[in-house]
């Protein structure tokens, strides 16, 4: 029998995109791929935030001193890749070499997969995949601030949290933790998404 | 011997602003404080982001249906305070009640203290404080997006991870969890911060 692709024991599935805010909200390291003129890179990225449910706005802070940063600006699109905490030495390599210097696919055995939306690939082996277009480039000059909305989501039904990697700073990274249901302590109208 | 009051245990210090990062960037869930003509006020909050290191920018989305929201609005101010996950049932009480309701310090047996920059009351059971002036109103109205500086910084030396609330909708929180140390992989220019 053939080993099965690494990410790929189980599939993921297409997921609603105004509930992305479950992966994205504990603030995890994301790794943004992108595509323009026959070239792909990745990055890292910590500076994120959810913005909206729907439309499915994320806000990024991209430093302009990154090979992604033109990247995405020029094909005004992107994907947020979620890695788990088992491609950590994956995550800082990438962060700690440039674009220019290598691609970064190759460099590290990452898988690129057509994305259905955007020319920037799918990074196989993350836990999910949001395929982002750029909804508004207002604060790009002034703080390196993107808002993209996710117009389709892939993410691997299992398991349902994963463990995420959060930087600190320093070299320092927390790992996601316990996961706890206090929903019984919320009024029902805040439980919608 | 007095019994310390709640938090007090371990003093909290000043702390470089420039390094807010080492708090915020991993997704914590925060609560921030306001005040505005004689009433002061409590949020939770988990759409917020780091922008930059000096000035220290941090973004937040306010949700404009807050009585927070125009507190804040008007006096362009306000103290992001970071509760441990021991204070989970507080920070769900918060969430889930309204500013107009009830003096939500009193409701929920906290201690409001003077701040140095701002009139917001810091929260004095919470691990670290952060004063914040508004420094870029640009999108608050297209996405209530407030951009704030912070001003002045407090943090609670011990410990230095504290275990920190991540949210991911429909009740559930994720806690801060294991720490790893991966600098020794990082080029030495990327460990300033």
């Amino acid at each position: 029998m053939a080993k099965p692709h690494a990410g790929q024991e189980t599939a993921r599935k297409d997921f609603p995109v105004a509930q992305v805010r479950r992966y994205l909200e504990p603030g995890p390291i994301v790794l943004v791929s992108s595509s323009w003129q026959g070239r792909r890179n990745i990055m890292t990225l910590g500076w994120h935030t959810v913005l909206e449910f729907a439309p499915s706005l994320v806000g990024c802070m991209i430093w302009n001193g990154n090979q992604s940063f033109e990247m995405i600006r020029q094909s005004r699109e992107c994907v947020i890749n979620l890695p788990t905490a088992s491609m950590v030495d994956q995550v800082v390599g990438i962060g700690n070499i440039s674009g220019a210097a290598a691609d970064k696919f190759t460099h590290f055995g990452l898988t690129a997969k057509a994305a259905t939306h955007v020319a920037a690939p799918l990074i196989d082996e993350c836990h999910a995949g949001f395929e982002c277009v750029l909804h508004d480039d207002a604060l790009v000059e002034r703080y390196n601030f993107f808002i993209f909305e996710v117009v389709k989501a892939h993410v691997r039904p299992v398991p349902a949290h994963p463990e995420t990697l959060h930087y600190t700073g320093r070299g320092v990274f927390m790992l996601a933790g316990r996961v706890i249901d206090k929903s019984a302590l919320f009024r029902p109208d805040m439980l919608v998404e």
